[in-house]
C-alpha cells in the first residue's frame, strides 16, 4: 500500500469474467451484456472489476466514516455522477446481539443506492445518453433519483402491480415509467440500449442475469463499514437474495479487506430467497452455475427471481456459506421482530434475518451481520388498508393501553 | 472543559422556564405541561435544560461523527432508552451550494426521531408506565418506535385522514393508534397520564404548545453534526415549522457551540410556516409570545397547527432571524426542485427552502442550509394515484424518451 493522497482516485484496471477471472477486459465500456468471451448460448456470465490493490492508500480504513461513497473511492470504479450522501448507515443491535445494518437510511431508503451511485457514474463516464433500468421499486427509484442527480434522463420500466407507495416514489424524480408486458421489457430495453445511446444499470440478458458490471462493486462498501464498525470481519452475513448483486458486492468487500491485512478472516455468506423462488439455491444444489425456476406468489416482490445470477454462486462457494429458502411466514415473522424493536422494513427486506433464525447457524466464533434492506414503506401492504376513526370511549381505550402494558 | 470520560454520561442538571431563565426546577420529573411557576392562564411557558457546560469534555467535538445520539450524551438529558442509530444524517448540495440536510435518513425516515430517543428515555428513567402522543404522523411514527424498543406500550393519537402509507407506518411498531374527534385528544391525553401513568411526549396543553421540555434536547445534535461537516457555523438556517421544537432545539445547539468556543458565531434561524397557518409570524409580528391562527386547507399537514410555541419566538428573537410564510404552490415547487436533485421529500418537509427561495436572503457571509425533515412516503399525495399500463410502442417510448433527453 502507499501513502495516502490527499483526492481519493479510483484504482479500478479492468473488468474480468467471473467465469474465468483471467479473461480481462478494458475496463471502458462497462460490458452490460455480459462477458463476451465466456458466456454461452446457455449462460451469460458477469463480469466484476479488478483494482491495483497494491496502491491503496495505507490510511484508506483508518479515516473516520462518513456519508458518500467517494469515502472508497480507492476501491470502486470512478465516481463520476454526484453522489446524494450514500452508504455510511447505522447497525443496530437485537436483544440478542445479532447486528442489523439497516440500508433504509440510504438516499431512497434501500440499499440500491450504493450499486446506482456507481452504476449512473459508470454510464456518465461513458457517454451514456440516458439511465435505462428493469424494476419492481427500489432499484427503479435509485436509478432515477442518481439519473436526474446527473442530469441523464431515466426510463424505469416497472410493474402494474408496483404498490402504491412504490409507484409514488418511481416517478418522484422526473424518470418516464414505462409499464410494459413482461415479455417486452427487455427488448425494449435492448432497443433504447441500441439506438438511443442508454446505458441499462439491470440486466439485459434472457440467459441468466448480468447487470451492469459496475454496479455490485458499490455494495462492497457495506462490508467496508461493517468490518469499521466491528472492529473486525463478522462470523456470518445474512442477506435477502434475488439476482445476488449485493450477496456478491458484499462478499467481494470482505475479501478485499482479508486480501489488503484489514481483517483476518471472510464471513460466511448466507443468501436467502423466498420459497416461491429459489434460483440459487437450485443452482447451487444441482451444481450449475444458474438455474432457472418457476415463481409462485409471495410478498417478498422484490427479490422473486425466476433466474439466478452466476455472481451469487461464486460468493456463497467462496465463502463456505449457503443459500436458503424461506417461507413467506417466516419473513413475515422476522419482519415483526424487527418491528418490535423499532425497524419497520419491507417483507423481503426481513428475509436475511427469517433465513438466520429458520437455518442458523445459531452458534459462531463472531459477530453476526443480518442486511436489512429497505423501508416499510415499500412493502406490498403498505397503503393498502383502511382504518375506522375510534370512538372516544375512555373504558375500552383504557382496557387497550392496559392490555398492552400487561403484554 | 475537562478531560474527556471514556463514557460520556450526561451534564442536564436542571428545568428553567423559558418565560424567565432564573426560573429553574429540578431536571426530574419532567415538567410536560409547562412551567407551574410562569405560565399564566393565557399563555402556557415551555421548559427547557440547563446542563453543567464548563464540564464539557474538552474533545467533544473532535471526536468522529457516529450514528446515535450518545455521541451527544453530555449535552443531552440521561439517554435511558435504547437508540436505533438516529441522527448523523447527511448533507448533501444543491448546484448552487446551498446544503441540505436530510433528515429523512432517520431510524423512521423523519427528524422526529432525535426528539423521541430523548422523550422516551425522559419517560423511561422518570418510571412512566407508557408513552403517549397525539401526532398526524412523523412524531407519532417516531414516538411508536422507540417505545417499542423501550419495552414501553404506546397510544398514538392521529388523524383519520393520516395518508394511506402514513397510516400503515403509524401502525407498524405495535402501538395503540387512536382515531377520535380533534376535541377529545388533549382531554384523554391527560387521562391516560393522569389514570394510567404514561407519559406524554406532544403537547397535552390547550392554552398554546409546551411539549415535552426534554425533547427539543434531541435537536441541538442537528446543529452539532451540521457544525462539524462544515467545520464552521452556518450563517443561516432555513426550516420548515409547525410547533416550533426543531428551529428551538437547532438554535439552541447552535448557541452551545458558540458559547463553549467551538464556533464564532449563531447562525439566523428562518421559520417557514404554511401561508395556511402561521401561527409564529403572528405572534411575532404582533409581539406577543403567541397567537392563535385559523387553518386552512394545505399540502403541508405535518405543519399546520393552529397555535405556536414560545419556543419559536425565543429562537428567532435570538438569533436575529425571522419567521414567514409560503404557499403550497411554492413548497410545491420547492419540492420539485429537491426532486430534480434526488431527493424526494413530503410537502412540508421542502417549507425551509421554500422560505429561502421565496423570502431570501440570497447573499449572506457563508453557508446556507435547509432542513428538509421527511421522506416523500409521508405526503399526503404519496400513494394516492393509479397509473394504466403502458403500451409497448416503439415510436412513443422513443419520442418520450428523446423529449427527455432534450431538456
Amino acid at each position: 500500500m502507499t501513502p495516502s493522497d490527499t483526492a481519493l482516485r479510483s484504482l479500478a484496471i479492468a473488468q474480468r469474467s467471473l467465469a474465468d477471472p483471467s479473461v480481462r477486459h478494458p475496463l471502458w465500456p462497462p460490458l452490460t451484456a455480459g462477458c463476451p468471451a465466456t458466456s454461452t448460448d446457455e449462460v451469460a456470465y458477469p463480469l466484476d472489476i479488478d483494482y491495483a490493490y497494491d496502491e491503496v492508500p495505507d490510511d484508506l480504513f483508518t479515516r473516520p466514516a462518513a456519508h458518500g461513497l467517494d469515502r472508497w473511492a480507492p476501491l470502486l470504479p470512478p465516481l463520476a455522477a454526484p453522489g446524494l450522501g450514500e452508504g455510511n448507515t447505522p447497525m443496530v443491535a437485537l436483544p440478542d446481539g445479532v447486528w442489523v445494518k439497516d440500508e433504509s437510511r440510504n438516499p431512497t431508503w434501500s440499499h440500491k443506492d450504493r450499486l446506482n451511485r456507481v452504476a449512473v457514474s459508470a454510464a456518465l463516464a461513458s457517454g451514456a445518453r440516458g439511465i435505462v433500468v428493469s424494476s419492481s421499486g427500489n432499484h427503479g427509484a435509485a436509478a432515477a433519483a442518481y439519473a436526474a442527480r446527473a442530469g441523464l434522463p431515466c426510463a424505469v420500466f416497472t410493474s402494474p402491480y408496483a404498490p402504491p407507495a412504490v409507484a409514488s416514489h418511481l416517478r418522484a424524480y422526473g424518470a418516464t415509467v414505462l409499464t410494459v408486458p413482461y415479455e417486452s421489457v427487455r427488448p425494449l430495453m435492448r432497443r433504447i440500449v441500441d439506438e438511443l445511446g442508454f446505458q441499462a444499470v439491470s440486466s439485459v440478458t434472457d440467459t441468466a442475469h448480468t447487470g451492469h458490471p459496475f454496479g455490485p462493486e458499490g455494495y462492497k462498501t457495506l462490508a467496508y463499514e461493517v468490518a469499521l464498525d466491528l472492529g473486525r470481519a463478522p462470523a456470518a452475513v445474512h442477506l435477502p437474495t434475488g439476482y445476488g448483486e449485493l450477496l456478491f458486492g458484499v462478499a467481494k468487500g470482505f475479501q478485499e479487506l482479508a486480501r489488503l491485512g484489514v481483517t483476518d478472516s471472510v464471513p460466511r455468506m448466507y443468501a436467502t430467497e423466498p420459497a416461491a423462488a429459489g434460483a440459487l439455491t437450485e443452482a447451487l444444489r444441482t451444481g450449475r452455475p444458474t438455474a432457472r425456476v418457476p415463481v409462485g406468489p409471495t410478498l417478498a416482490y422484490a427479490i422473486d427471481c425466476e433466474i439466478n445470477s452466476y455472481r451469487g454462486v461464486v460468493a456463497v462457494r467462496a465463502t463456505g456459506g449457503a443459500a436458503r429458502t424461506v417461507t413467506d411466514e417466516q419473513m413475515t415473522a422476522a419482519r415483526a421482530e424487527l418491528a418490535s424493536q423499532g425497524l419497520w422494513c419491507e417483507t423481503s427486506a426481513a428475509a436475511g434475518l427469517a433465513g438466520l433464525r429458520a437455518h442458523g447457524p445459531q452458534e459462531t466464533d463472531g459477530p453476526v451481520v443480518c442486511v436489512v434492506t429497505s423501508s416499510g414503506y415499500k412493502d406490498v401492504a403498505t397503503a393498502g388498508e383502511t382504518y375506522e376513526p375510534t370512538a372516544p370511549d375512555w373504558p375500552s381505550i383504557r382496557s387497550a393501553l392496559t392490555a398492552a402494558r400487561a403484554d
